[in-house]
Parts: structure tokens; C-alpha cells; sequence
């Protein structure tokens, strides 16, 4: 099961992050993670997987470090069968980051190895896990692997697959004012409407608390994409590559401040600020 | 999350079959279901939502009759608006059963609805949930929506959709000794080598209880796919329908009487026969 919390409202906060987040000016989403992971007193690992750049590590240990956290670890697995060794550096890290890169190095070299169980019982436990595009896309139970750019759904437009499954409650696409993502996420939950979509843009990130609401954080927007009302998906009927019907979606973008009870399905805007003038 | 136990060991059997199941004489999977419901005070109900055909209740009414339980109901969604009314139905029963057909039309047409939430609460106080063919794919979180045939996994063979979630130990594919499928379920695990693939030949079920041991109860066999050791996958990599490279899988074929402990990944063969002679 995933990550099954020890008692209700324990569990660590599950950020994922747009990709192509601020390192070098405000860094508002990386400080607020550390912040959160305990500031000075903050042990950090960083899962660099699903990149292949050598210098991945070293950004990320010196965006944490300037940071003020106290440690800054990496999860080193280059091949499944580094895992097991990999995992022990996980022991008493209070918060852990997933570098971006591709997906799909996540699932295949760390999924069924001892780093995915580990990630899946210290988050159980209250450690916070964060992670930035592909390292975004892993942290819940449905993963969009891939998938073809545009603004409508069509049959056949994202794989899902298996990914860490921290939560099942979202699928989250990534890059996704950018990429143009809205009719892959549509199209994903067009098969099943019981999760909830979030399109995270670059530069943004939703912070899940252990009470399933979550906070916007960051520069863009995130569209949440709540299907669970849906009267209708003709997905078991249309042709590959041919658009997908679907009858009432509800959707909402969202912005830094504004939070979303995933539970109730309901949507908080941000406090008021002052009037443009 | 999927269907959390409220205590350990407390919920229902999960029991996917592989389509075809013997309905006329001997019929050892549908009598050990009733039975284990409660046999002549079993509540069953039947959910034929994956079916077009009009008979397909009334012949699971027989059937689940002339195994003599009390009661049969049938859970009648043909639109997402029926769900909240017919999950009513399932009020009080011991068993619910998902009848064969096309299994996106479970997760389109059930997928964020009460129907699906009810089950799942259910499952977790302990009611048996069965499905055959289209509905033992669904039982899972990672369903198997449709694929093409072949012994070898190919890259994009298999397309993954979420599923219900009454557990994401197995991935479940069914038909599979008389449709070809050993490529399709290997690909579909190649993603992510986390969960366990079932390979269900026809007449043949996976009865897997609270301890998530399964026993296999029919005229065929079971494929255990293990991906769990895998030591490479080349999923990150492959291009799109080339062959996918996977080192270190472990298969068991299993037959009536064998059991799997899906937690410990240890097979149990069936107890011995007197020789043939």
C-alpha cells in the first residue's frame, strides 16, 4: 500500500515542484522546503536518479547550504543494485529532494529497491519529501511517464505508469504552462476520474500537508484538475489519437497563497491583497 | 490511499480470475467464493458494469443461486450519474462480484464515484471482493487497460490506467495463457519493478487474503511475475515498440493448491499427489 500513515495526520509533507524552480535569486520554494525540513537543524537528501549531469549533486548541496541546513547527503543509485547500499544514508534525514531528469530513471532503477521502501516509510513517519519535474511526477501512485503536448485530451496521449506512491489522491504534470500539458493531464484522468490533476508550471510547487490540503508556493500557477464530478469520459469507446470526450470537469488555477483541500475537493483563494492602482 | 485496513489482516479476500471461469459444472471457483461469503447466508452482489450484455445478470443470479446463498443483487451503473444510488445496494452485503467485459468501462464509469469509494470501504471491513477478466483487472490499483499480444515485452505494449485500489501488490492480466500475454504483463512491470504480475489463465482464480497470501483455485495456471530482484530494466531508454531488456526476473507458475505469500515474495507449491501410475 502506499504509504500507509502510522496514525492520521503524521505523515511527512509530499511537495512536488514544476521543475526549473528559482536556485539562485528568492529561491522561495527551496527555502520554504528547508525551512520546513528543520532550517539549521535540517539533514537533506538529495535522489539525483533521474539526472544523468554529474553536477546535479553539487547544485542542489550548494542551494541547501546556502540555505543555512545543516547537512546535505546524496542517495547515490546509479544501477538497482546500488540501492540497497544507498538507502542507509537515509537514515535520519529529515527531508529529502528528487532532482529532475527523466521519470522514468526514477521508477525503473529505484522502484521494489530499498530506497523506495525506505522513502515510502520515513514519509509515513514525517519526513518531508520534495522533488522538482521528473523527481515531481514520481512522488505519487500514477506517474505520467510521457506523453504529446496540447491543449486537448486524445486517446492515447500520456502513460501512466507505477511511481513511488506517496499518495494516490494526485497525478501531477509538470512544466505544464510551458509544455502545453493541459490535454495529457485531462486525458490521464479521463480513464479513471478518481484522482485530482495538478499542472504545476515551472517555478511552483504544491506543498501537501500531512491533512491533504495543500498551499501554493511559487512564481506561476497550478491548475487543479478535480475529475470526480465527471458525468461522462467516453474513454472506453474512442479511437487512438481521436479526441476524448468528457463532461464535466472542474477546474481551478491557483496561486501562491491559495490552498486546495484535496479531501473535500474545495478550493481556498488567497488572502486579499491590496488593489492594483 | 487504497483501501486501508483498519486493522492489519482485517480486510476482505481479493480474488481476481482470468476470464471464462466455469459456470456450468463443476464451478470450483464461484462455489469456493460463495462459500467464503457465507455460503446459504451470503449477501452477494454483482456489479456487471464492464458488460453490455443484458444477460450477464441474470446469469450470475443463477449461478450464485444454485450455489444456494441467500441473496443476490445486482449493482445496475450504466451512466456515472446511477453510482450514488446504486452504491445504496451494497449495503450489508458479503461478497460483491465484477462480472467480465471491457474493464475501462469499470474505471470510466465507477472511477471517483460512491460505487468505487463504497467498495473499497468494504473491502477494508472485510467484505470478498472477485472480478473476472475485465473485473479481476480492475480490482487493482494499476490496471492493465489494453495491449498487444506477444511472448517479450515491447516498449508501449501495455497501456497502465488506475484501477480501483483494493491493492497495489499485483498487477493483474488475465486470459493469459490463451491470449499470449507473458510480453505484455513483463513490459508493464519493466516501468516499475515494485509490484507482483499475475498471469491468470482462464478458469483459474487468485484467492488472496488478509495475510496477502494468495491460493490459487482452478483448472489452470498462474504466472508469478516477480520484478522485485530485476537487476536492469531498459525502460528509461527503449525506444517505443523495440524490444525492452530485463535482467534478473523470477517467474513461478503455479497451480491449484500452491500458495504465494505476496509480502515475503515466496512461492508454496501445492501439497503433493500420489504419483501418476
Amino acid at each position: 500500500m502506499p504509504s500507509p500513515e502510522l496514525t492520521p495526520g503524521s505523515r511527512g509533507f509530499i511537495i512536488p515542484i514544476g521543475g526549473a524552480e528559482d536556485k539562485v535569486s528568492a529561491r522561495a520554494i527551496l527555502r520554504r522546503f528547508a525551512q520546513l525540513c528543520g532550517g539549521p537543524d535540517a539533514v537533506i537528501a538529495v535522489v539525483p536518479t533521474a539526472s544523468v549531469d554529474p553536477e546535479t549533486p553539487d547544485r542542489y548541496r550548494r542551494v541547501f547550504g546556502d540555505a543555512g541546513v545543516a547537512e546535505v547527503r546524496v542517495v547515490d543509485v546509479a544501477r538497482r543494485e546500488d540501492a540497497t547500499a544507498a538507502a542507509t544514508t537515509l537514515a535520519g534525514v529529515t527531508g529529502v529532494f528528487l532532482t529532475g531528469g527523466a521519470q522514468l530513471r526514477l521508477s525503473t532503477l529505484l522502484g521494489g529497491t530499498d530506497v523506495a521502501r525506505v522513502l515510502r516509510r520515513l514519509n509515513a513517519q514525517g519526513v518531508h519529501v520534495a522533488g522538482t519535474s521528473a523527481g515531481a511526477a514520481f512522488l505519487s501512485e500514477h506517474m505520467i511517464a510521457f506523453g504529446k503536448e496540447g491543449g486537448t485530451p486524445i486517446a492515447g496521449q500520456a502513460t501512466l505508469v507505477p511511481g513511488l506512491g506517496l499518495t494516490n489522491r494526485v497525478i501531477v504534470d509538470q512544466h505544464f504552462r510551458q509544455r502545453d500539458r493541459m490535454g495529457r493531464l485531462l486525458s490521464a484522468l479521463a480513464y479513471n476520474p478518481f484522482a485530482i490533476g495538478l499542472g504545476l508550471d515551472e517555478d511552483t510547487a504544491a506543498f501537501i500537508g500531512p491533512d491533504n490540503t495543500l498551499e501554493v508556493v511559487g512564481s506561476g500557477g497550478i491548475s487543479v484538475v478535480d475529475a470526480g464530478g465527471l458525468e461522462h469520459s467516453s474513454m472506453a469507446t474512442v479511437e487512438e489519437g481521436k479526441p476524448v470526450e468528457m463532461v464535466g470537469v472542474r477546474l481551478h488555477v491557483l496561486v501562491e497563497g491559495s490552498r486546495f483541500d484535496l479531501q473535500a475537493r474545495r478550493a481556498f483563494p488567497a488572502p486579499a491583497r491590496p488593489d492594483r492602482g
